[in-house]
């Protein structure tokens, strides 16, 4: 009964499972963001499927599933809340060929959705932020931060970085991991203001509950990517912030309008100019009027996108194959 | 920045991720009839948790989920049904430990389901059928019906085997396949009926639309057990066994009410005496009151017990490692 099974078995192509470390070793930031910017086109389009998260409740947590896809790819991330204080839990992302229904295959760890939020960030650089911008200001030196950091400095000449945290060894650690992958000086700083004093770019990926910066430092034309806290009675930014931003944007405006009251520009009089990224992928004009312009991107991490960023790795590998040994 | 997170990458062991080799090689039916019968009894208990599967449509098709698990475990399986026509479609199947948060494992195939259904099928016989119970027959060669033989064969003493369906070269291949796996005579025969005559277990798995036997065909003390259609206009088995039989028990009622009166018993006047297996299980008498009783069971597959068998799967691959080159 087994033998035509295993045969099958044998002549059909194993399917792909990626770790962390092939994630590490495939992620190609430029193409990421590519992939994330033609996803907020498809979105615009509305062909992309990414309905609300579903949630089903054990005795100690819940099992999570974000949905997410195309015409052409179907898949889901799915994650559990049993312990949030592991660090290093295994999510899984499984992507399917909607064609040919054929399993394309399988992404586990957590590299990937920091990957993706990171990617999403750069398109959002790509999309609102100065085509000269040089100089690149971050706070936070979390996987977030980095991710967000490589995704600006893919899109856009980078000359100089100024990493800025609380804890001064962290940030000598981001910063010297940093100049050696991007090739250019990062610099740690003491200060928070001398992170964003001339940065064309600002990146803020803390877990603050209370604003790193003051809305005075950001200088004229700076791009403000938000990562961290965003709720009412927890925020890394200063809500005045996105009354000096000409532009604000999210990836994911559901997010925030589920959120509701509970957002920290909510009441603030800014909320009803919150634009969608993916709008602003198809529109015919840069929405940046002017070389001054602030913009602000808040970052939600638009569910499905994973889906995307994993079938982009998994054909990645085709090209790439593992190192023997590795 | 990524020195740090390979590192604990190294540290941490890789999550194990099963193939249908892999389950081929470590399904063990009577330890897979005990956890069924086991998560027959969690669930009677009201400790198991199952909800309604999830579906997510996008324009060729579905994801489905079925989330199930325990005190201890928790996971799913995911399915497409973007191509009904793929047999080899692959299937994944996830499970968490609950206490810990740690991914356990993931299977991959769909060789799992049919393991899953037939361990079922072999509970069934474990809790409604006869103890002496020495010759099974078969309808259908498929892989369901390969299943449900491997458990009929772990929980009886069988001697001997009578197969039947429709097309000569595949009974005959499945009954030197069957015999050389369980190592008791099995016979390929020209009638239905042939199958029938003189078994104490009577397994039909069909996708026959109309019934393959006749009610009277079927003599007293018979367990009979079907895993084909079940639905008003499209039903393997004659609606008048349920009339002859003492003891009808399905592993899912919730799945058989969702079926209303689309269910080939429905109105037949017997559906209000349909018995939960699970009930079954923990009762503290044997359901089976007489060596004559006619036992039917209704497989239904119940939703979450194949992240029970996963973790089983999972955790004989401790003991069982992988041959090298294999």
């Amino acid at each position: 009964m087994a033998e035509a099974r295993q045969n099958s078995d044998v002549e059909r192509e194993m399917t792909p499972v990626l770790t962390d470390a092939d994630v590490e070793r495939l992620a190609d930031m430029p193409a990421l963001v590519d992939a994330m910017i033609e996803a907020l086109r498809t979105k615009a389009r509305g062909r992309f499927v990414a309905p609300p998260r579903h949630g089903v409740e054990f005795a100690d947590g819940s099992l999570v599933f974000t949905v997410g896809g195309t015409d052409t790819i179907a898949g889901f991330r799915a994650y559990q809340t049993f312990d949030s204080g592991v660090e290093d839990d295994q999510q899984i992302v499984c992507v399917w060929d909607s064609a040919t229904a054929r399993l394309k295959g399988v992404v586990l760890g957590n590299r990937l959705g920091a990957l993706r939020t990171g990617a999403l960030g750069g398109a959002a650089i790509e999309l609102l932020g100065r085509r000269d911008a040089k100089t690149c200001g971050v706070i936070g030196t979390g996987r977030q931060a980095e991710t967000q950091l490589l995704a600006a400095a893919a899109v856009r000449p980078l000359k100089e970085v100024r990493v800025f945290s609380r804890d001064q060894a962290n940030r000598a650690r981001f910063a010297a991991a940093a100049e050696s992958i991007l090739g250019l000086s990062v610099r740690p700083v003491d200060r928070a203001q001398d992170a964003v004093a001339g940065a064309n770019i600002l990146i803020c990926a803390t877990n603050s509950a209370s604003p790193v910066i003051e809305a005075e430092w950001v200088a004229p034309g700076t791009h403000v990517t938000t990562v961290g806290p965003k709720a009412k009675d927890r925020h890394e930014l200063p809500p005045e912030l996105a009354g000096r931003s000409e532009v604000i944007a999210t990836d994911s405006p559901a997010q925030i309008e589920a959120q509701g009251g509970g957002h920290f520009l909510a009441g603030s009089g800014v909320s009803g100019r919150l634009r969608d990224l993916a709008d602003i992928a198809v529109a015919e004009k840069p929405v940046r009027s002017s070389k001054d312009d602030i913009t602000l991107y808040l970052s939600a991490g638009l569910a499905g996108t994973e889906v995307i960023v994993a079938d982009l790795l998994i054909s990645l590998r085709r090209y790439r194959p593992q190192p023997r040994g590795g």
